[in-house]
């Protein structure tokens, strides 16, 4: 991509693969379905935007580019801010979404999908260039990124302050390559503006995370000595309830059913592992597609609530050969083991609808001596034992299959979170006057 | 398609798109998949298997070439008949499964995708080809076309043997291509042969037909003074329920999962029109998805019923302006017009479940003057009156949605007619010392 | 009682235990709320009230005296018929309920609680007496008392008109006391009015019945050569539906958490012996309740409907040592044995919910050599066997649980034969003009 | 009664009704099921009987003499300990089971139903009495009284030894006559023994106490410089789940089945205030008894909680013309108000489930001016208001429906806060050898 920033006829900067693309009616009827899902964003919007109470704020906002982002980013608008968004990774960028927003001229978009990391930091040091004043008045961060490039400029600039030393590329950031294009720009620029982050920081009135990522790396630059003013929005209960019970209740199923097409959930034997929010919700959803549902639970509170929802609590050993489904929820590594698989019947369905990737033991499948991958559909494979030449169907590759094989959670759901950061932001905002640089 | 007869290794004819092509490792795993799902032909097969009740019969199929076609023709295989199989359409075949099953070698099929109704005819002939016995001993037929073909080579017949006409290409012919083709090779071969459709009536010992049209068609020939012994498998118990009230509460909502990507179903307001059998299972499905479900309805016992599972009962003009989704379940044409889709909510959206494709006003809303079509997904496309900029989200275009946005019934519930077939041929072969030609 | 007839202030006949009786408040006040639950009889009531259509009507009716039967007398009374009333048997009469009626001065009824047969009779010789007229124009019959009585007296006075010979009292008679006091008075009355039946029978325009007994005691008549025009109340889809499925699924759990104070459902296994429309309904509850159910059936359509509907069908061997609860609706002799019982865990509960009172065998029960049976509370007994000192508890003795132990349907479902006789007499009264004596 | 101590034949004292009552045949099948139920209790026994870990261990206990305590006292039995009861009030003590247990001789019981406040302080001495040893080692308190009574008497010691004052009678202590009689009885033995008090608390290893108001008093002696080592049961996860959610879920429908004879809850419109664990629990209970169902709320979290479950939530007023149920678990006085009820339809059900007495304006109600009640059935009454002689129906004259209508918690319900009286005793007992009399 060539990295020269385009203007709207109203002078507005940004960078999309294609503003020019067609197909925009499709995706304007997306954002309009969108807008009508995202109540809540819509009630904000009613209820505040006449005050116009973010009139002058100037946003940053690293977030997934889709649709539902596209009516977030409308509603700050509506609200009176100013936003400049990057993407909050390099992929999983709708370009489509990107373009239509910038067609609608109302933020700077600066995203396309399938970045290098050095476009990666480009696009966010677009979303962060504010012009003369050199910073945002307020960001919107999802996984930290933003946060981390703060962290680390803040820290070079206090190192060569004191000791006229640039920061070195360590081995660790060696591994990590966002972390080299970031501490490579910050070394670059240091001479030049040796008070860059610092004054980004100074103007810097506060920071809404939705990430845990995010929220540790806040902490870490609290204990650093660097306070930013932050709302946690992953700490909200409404986005709690959503997305750890509301949301999986949804899209398990919907994957289910998309995954594992023209076979029946009713009647079938499902096990679903854990039983927090998340695996509370799946229970509830496969009771309500007819499944027989099962539970594995170590915790004895929720082994108790468990059975007092009327789903029988075993070791996964004693289902291990019965049930036509496992839904792993735990957050455990190895909850489901290649041994398991080899005892389960053949075709029984394995999929993790939990926050990480390692519930499911995929490396001691695919190393499996003479196992048998066939893709039966995308995100639906088929894994055959050489023993036996049965196998097992493993969903979304092991990995969160609500994202995989659904499209994660509804935009009900979405709009939570999202109303989360516009009040949170509404909360900081109202720090404004007492911001360091005031 | 060359029109020429393959053979397998062992000699068995066929004729399908490309035996050679790769992939069979994915069908062989939907096929196994499948066998696996469609419980009552397996037992069926356990049962009868080994005292192959049906070694010696000869059976012409045209039915939907699917995997679970696949699994109905291994177990009549495995109950000893030999069957030679055509498709029961021009459209609709899975290629890779035809190609599998010759592969397999265990009957002949001639079929592929997008045939002309030349083409069509010629797989059918050969179907029905058994070699000098001139005939099946036995015939599935679905939609009536086998029954249609040889209904016509006896009136032919009769007519020539009579008058020495042959038959006309009437108008009405003319408008049916399937029609049109049968009766020119009826034509053509009549002189040479003016028996053989009369040969063959002689030697069938029954046919088992598993559409409405297709048992009219036998109705038909029987008032024709042409009496074939048949089973009526639309008429069984277990299909009627299964297709009627399992299938669609289960396909249902994979569909509208499927077309309605990333917005609940949860807590949105459903009217289902008609609470038969179909309505019922499809607002038990509603229901159970979470959403408030209401009902439409003209029948005092229906309505009555619908009352009595809890579910308010109004006129659709009620409901109008409330409601989220609409799925029609009437099988009366324009129960749902254009007039009611205009007075909807925006991305209000309709689909149909039906047997036929009219109760949804589709050439109402195409011919709207100024009204707009934006295709959201595939079989998901908005509508724009032009008076409002606002409008209304049809699935598959109006049809059978749980075809459309699903895969119809899950393998489970197909099981269930295809077992009846098989019952059903092992009756009529019981019946096979008493043929006209014995 | 002495049996002579009182008369209200208004001159109306009638004949219960006490009029003067206090506590008519409490009845007003439940009658006030069964009218409130019976909300078909009011719709009957508001609509037809208005044209009197039942003007000059009068009624004869033998059936339940409870506060439902009352609303059931004012709406007649309030469409213009004058009713006089007895009871459908000698008990379960309810004497304040009586006594308010009388107090309202609507109607005359003539009943009271522990009646003997002579005074059964008198009752309803009362009921059908219309003065000088000698019968009423319509029937309202719950058993076939009356209808029986009217066949009776007619076959008598046909034979004594042909041979002069008097109705003997033959030794079937002789068992049946209510029979027997009617061949009495037949038989008393021949010689001084040998044409009383007939007469009565010119007169009627038709009966209302509401029972099987009824319905075959009318079809007797007819196949005697006596017709009566008849409404089948039973064969209403509306009173079977709610009488079969939605009465019983109300009843059975109510009857269960009084009967069984203290313990919980939910949880506990329960087997429903029979899944027809009783055994549906049961079953349902039963989950609602929070019981594991599970399905005894030979019908293999009903086996299917079970399956189906997600509950496990076996024979009752295979769950007569683990289930907590039996509730049989087969209306087979028998279907729990004490050879069951001895078999079931100690403290299983067994209640029969069906027409009839043998599907659980208590005369083994009572029989059994040391059988011990303790009153835990009214209508649940527990019976303790010899061998283990553990045993069953039994409900209601056996008999309909819903009646014993709950007060049957509720007031809102009884609303609906109520409805049904209604309507009934409304289309039998426009048969008024072409009745035989007219 | 007289107040003498009896002995059972090997020697325990005890003072009951009538130890000479019938019909413990009835009893023990009662006690029977109860045990088959208590399976927690049953657990424990099975699990720790064996090793006798009571043994030696004197118990005192103040709780509701029940079937259910008759289990628990067995269970402590069977433990090794040695168990003197009172009862926790003056009333609701079954006289029956008090006999049945003295019958079984396992443990002393002091306890009739009616007694005078000095009857009950003379039983409470009694089970208090472990001879010249002083004091119990472990005390089951439920209420607090008890602990109320050794407080009392510490305090009077105290005061006693310093100034050698005796308790006065002050005007609080002479409304509450339980405390007068406690004052009295301390005073009385001062002199004879001014350490009896102290004695009795440094002989004590613990105290188990079940109730808020237990608690609370334990809190005060705290705050006196009284330490008691206690467990507070109602803190247990397993008791707040049961006795919250999981028992008003089930008695709920129960007493509503058992108060509300002959009427439907089905279909009916339901409304529970507040969205607590109880709210929940009852929400949930009407919806599967067939219920439409609407909550109010006031707290966010609890109305988001209700939303998400399916529950319409508003204002009181918006539902107070529409309902038919009202429910109150907010323990919020006056939660429904007189002017409430004269706007509710006539017949109306209304009922409390709330911990406190007083959700409902009970005397609002009661002096109402020309308000008029009937008691429709034993604790169902109707209110008749003069305006429009209609009125609302009030279960249990406003208090606990549960344990007015219904038996309050099923006896599996109760196992748990008995079964953590018995853990809680034996973690306890570990204590004993630090106790400070040791």
């Amino acid at each position: 991509m060539d990295l020269s920033v385009d203007r709207t006829a109203s002078g507005r900067e940004y960078k999309v693969k294609d503003i020019s693309r067609t197909g925009f009616d499709r995706i304007w009827t997306e954002l309009d379905q969108a807008t009508m899902e995202m109540t809540s964003l819509e009630a904000v919007r009613t209820k505040y935007g006449p005050n116009q109470p973010l009139k002058g704020a100037k946003i940053s906002a690293s977030i997934a580019v889709t649709s539902r982002a596209g009516v977030l980013i409308k509603t700050l608008n509506n609200l009176g801010a100013e936003v400049r968004v990057c993407s909050r990774g390099t992929h999983w960028i709708n370009d489509s979404t990107a373009a239509a927003i910038m067609a609608g001229d109302c933020a700077s978009v600066f995203a396309w999908n399938g970045q290098t990391p050095q476009e990666y930091l480009w696009c966010m040091e677009r979303a962060l260039d504010w012009g003369q004043h050199g910073g945002p008045d307020l960001i919107i961060d999802d996984g930290g990124d933003i946060t981390r490039f703060i962290r680390e400029g803040i820290k070079a600039e206090k190192m060569y302050e004191k000791t006229g030393q640039l920061p070195g590329l360590s081995s660790s950031s060696t591994e990590d390559p966002k972390l080299r294009v970031m501490l490579t720009s910050i070394r670059d620029g240091l001479k030049s503006d040796p008070q860059r982050f610092h004054r980004m920081k100074d103007r810097l009135v506060g920071v809404s995370e939705m990430s845990t990522d995010g929220i540790q790396m806040l902490s870490k630059m609290q204990a650093d000595g660097t306070f930013l003013e932050a709302i946690d929005i992953n700490d909200s209960p409404t986005k709690r309830m959503f997305d750890n019970w509301y949301g999986p209740r949804l899209s398990l199923v919907e994957g289910l059913r998309r995954a594992y097409t023209g076979d029946s959930i009713a009647e079938k034997a499902a096990v679903v592992c854990g039983y927090g929010e998340v695996g509370k919700g799946c229970a509830d959803a496969l009771k309500e597609a007819r499944a027989k549902v099962f539970v594995t639970e170590n915790n004895p509170d929720y082994v108790f609530d468990a059975l007092v929802d009327g789903f029988p609590v075993k070791h996964i050993d004693d289902f291990i050969s019965m049930a036509d489904f496992f839904v792993t929820t735990t957050d455990y590594k190895d909850s489901i083991t290649v041994e398991h698989m080899r005892k389960m019947k053949n075709n029984a369905v394995i999929c993790s609808i939990g926050q990480f990737d390692n519930d499911i033991d995929m490396e001691g499948l695919e190393t499996y001596p003479g196992v048998r991958r066939i893709t039966v559909s995308p995100q639906t494979d088929k894994w055959y034992f050489p023993e036996t030449n049965t196998g097992v169907i493993v969903l979304a590759e092991g990995r969160m299959m609500n994202l995989g094989c659904a499209t994660g959670h509804p935009s009900f759901v979405e709009s939570c979170p999202y109303t989360d950061h516009v009040i949170g932001l509404l909360e900081l905002w109202k720090l404004k006057d007492g911001r360091t640089d005031a």
